[in-house]
């Protein structure tokens, strides 16, 4: 697996991302290139027209690409703050921690704002958005998260955009660890802005996002942004004019996308990348189950790319130990976030198959037995 | 050099960044670690430290290292954005298209600013900030780029901080290409934010920023964040209670920058680094001189980090034909960025030795015979 003999052997990360890549992606990086130079440029102009190609869309549909330096909040944060007119009023749809970052992103940006929350189990009430959409005009956006990893529960952004384009506001959607697993219909979600990493289901590594943006909407932006790095117009406008970033982008991970985007055509595309990650997890839930663990949500809201597990009712789980004792197995899983339920969270998004899930599944086992557990404990509540 | 068959060799970068680095800082990026996972959290707690150390401060002299995802310029606006508080005014002193770029971000930010601005090949009037700092009370803030390489020159900041510190304003400084190369000494200039990037003289590769600050500066920032993801102060409280980034870190980068600080401490820190570039310097210039290429800066005011030459007079040179026979021979350089003076880069800094720069020289040799140039030919103006 790794190249470095002095190096320890990767963990498989179980993760919401930064996720495993493959050892041609990484070793991809083993390059210099001048950001400026010609063959950089082209690298770039490729990737930006494979995103489009990727999400069924193109610069003649009236979509354009523009990949932005940073982490995938980034990327949000841009679109909130390229999106949002001066004066507008943002409306969020909350079910987790990610719609409650857009929140607090408002906050910061001073943008007016209305927040629809539901519960972390619960995805967004559409009617209760027609509702308040007719109800206050001064709501120029609305914005939700596709797959909020909190919980991993799948947020029904076709209904929700049907209602939003109905009311004629511009709509905006984090596709953050969506995109590339569940599909996505630009058009037919009427997504204005979409938000999406190099390191999530592309299975790049860390280093940038993308927005995915209907050119029309983005051209009306101008004096929009709240900042210059996050400008997407400015940022998209350099790329139209020279083909160059800005400024200085991570060129090594732009390599690594670069050898991602063959690695995901050679697997069949996105349909063949999910029929894996749908793979993945049905291998885990059903090891999960026979072992005894109970998922926190309900089996028609779950997807592919990430699954939260009430703990064990027994009170002799630990999850320190049960992480160290995975760790050491080979397998690293990642805490919960939700506010008032004990739980942990297993992604199967990422370099890894089922033969990897059986491992951990097998690590788990192991881990049960170094607790002690009682596994058919019921919770007291 | 190159460890991927299929890869064509590197061009040496001759630009102000992204740069050439090591083959093993680039083969430490071989690997995915998990964001969350103690190992990783163990490696940004040691790089800040070793940040501060490098800076010949401490956590213990009252100063804080921030790592920042994104290029070095998202650390320079978010230092701009926490650092000046809401209704203050920035002075920038400006001789550059980084200084101007800085006077954008403020624009965007709808901070109030002030500009002195000096010819490129000026450094600032010292005297004149101080009279303006005198004459205007309602300026909080103080900003210069350290080195521009714009041109290359090199601003005095020790003499600004002296003035900055004594009408008691905040002082910010963008150390982006001179932080490893040039020794600062941050209280004795009294530098409250300086702001630099993996991938410049620390010679990792590109995908965050770091801000050194004074603690006391940055705790009193509460609220003054113009951006969440621009937040250091956010960003910083993270660090100190669970060590993790907020937002996905490009972990990769990191593990490269764990290596190339090895490899610095191996050439003797930064004055041996120093050394390398100076010498990198002194065998362009004494070639470049040789070739009869003119300097756009007196050498006083120029340092190892980048260098600006004229176009020869000669009205046969092309600038694409010269940088496509130099690309041919193996060496990347970077176009000007002045307002009317036609003029071309080479930097000195990253991973290059003056055998690199010999090599340059002789594909520069040769572009000469290819364009048939007259070097004795001398400029109109």
């Amino acid at each position: 697996m790794n190249s470095t003999p002095t190096s320890p052997p990767d963990k498989v990360l179980f993760t919401p991302g930064p996720l495993s890549t493959s050892p041609t992606v990484k070793q991809a990086m083993l390059r210099d290139v001048g950001s400026w130079d010609q063959e950089f440029i082209d690298i770039v102009q490729r990737i930006r027209s494979q995103l489009l190609t990727l999400a069924g869309v193109s610069k003649a549909a009236g979509y354009e690409a523009v990949p932005l330096q940073g982490s995938g909040s980034f990327g949000v944060e841009a679109a909130i703050g390229c999106g949002v007119p001066p004066g507008g009023k943002m409306l969020s749809l909350v079910n987790g921690a990610y719609g409650e970052r857009i929140v607090k992103m408002a906050q910061h940006l001073k943008i007016d704002q209305v927040v629809l929350r539901t519960e972390e189990h619960e995805i967004p009430d559409v009617e209760k958005l027609r509702q308040t959409l007719a109800d206050d005009a001064e709501i120029t956006n609305v914005i939700v998260v596709h797959c909020e990893t909190t919980t991993g529960i799948v947020n029904p952004i076709e209904e929700i955009g049907n209602v939003v384009a109905a009311a004629g506001r511009i709509y905006t959607v984090d596709a953050m660890s969506s995109f590339g697993a569940l599909p996505i219909d630009l058009p037919a979600c009427h997504i204005d802005y979409l938000i999406s990493s190099a390191n999530k289901c592309l299975q790049g590594v860390p280093g940038f996002s993308f927005v995915l943006a209907r050119r029309a909407v983005l051209e009306a932006s101008e004096g929009h942004a709240r900042s210059l790095c996050l400008d997407l117009l400015d940022q998209w406008q350099a790329f139209e004019t020279h083909g160059r970033f800005r400024y200085s982008p991570p060129t090594h991970s732009f390599l690594a996308l670069e050898q991602a985007l063959v690695e995901l055509e050679a697997e069949g595309g996105m349909a063949g990348r999910a029929a894996r990650y749908e793979e993945n997890r049905r291998t885990l839930i059903a090891g999960m189950r026979r072992l005894g663990f109970r998922e926190y949500l309900q089996p028609e809201q779950q997807s592919c790319i990430i699954s939260t597990f009430h703990y064990p009712a027994d009170p002799k789980f630990n999850f320190n130990t049960f992480y160290n004792v995975l760790k050491e197995r080979g397998s690293i899983i990642y805490p919960g976030k939700l506010g008032d339920v004990d739980c942990f969270r297993i992604g199967t998004i990422g370099h890894m198959f089922p033969a990897d899930v059986e491992n951990l599944l097998a690590a788990i086992e192991d881990a049960i037995g170094v607790m002690e557990l009682d596994m058919t404990m019921v919770a007291a509540c």
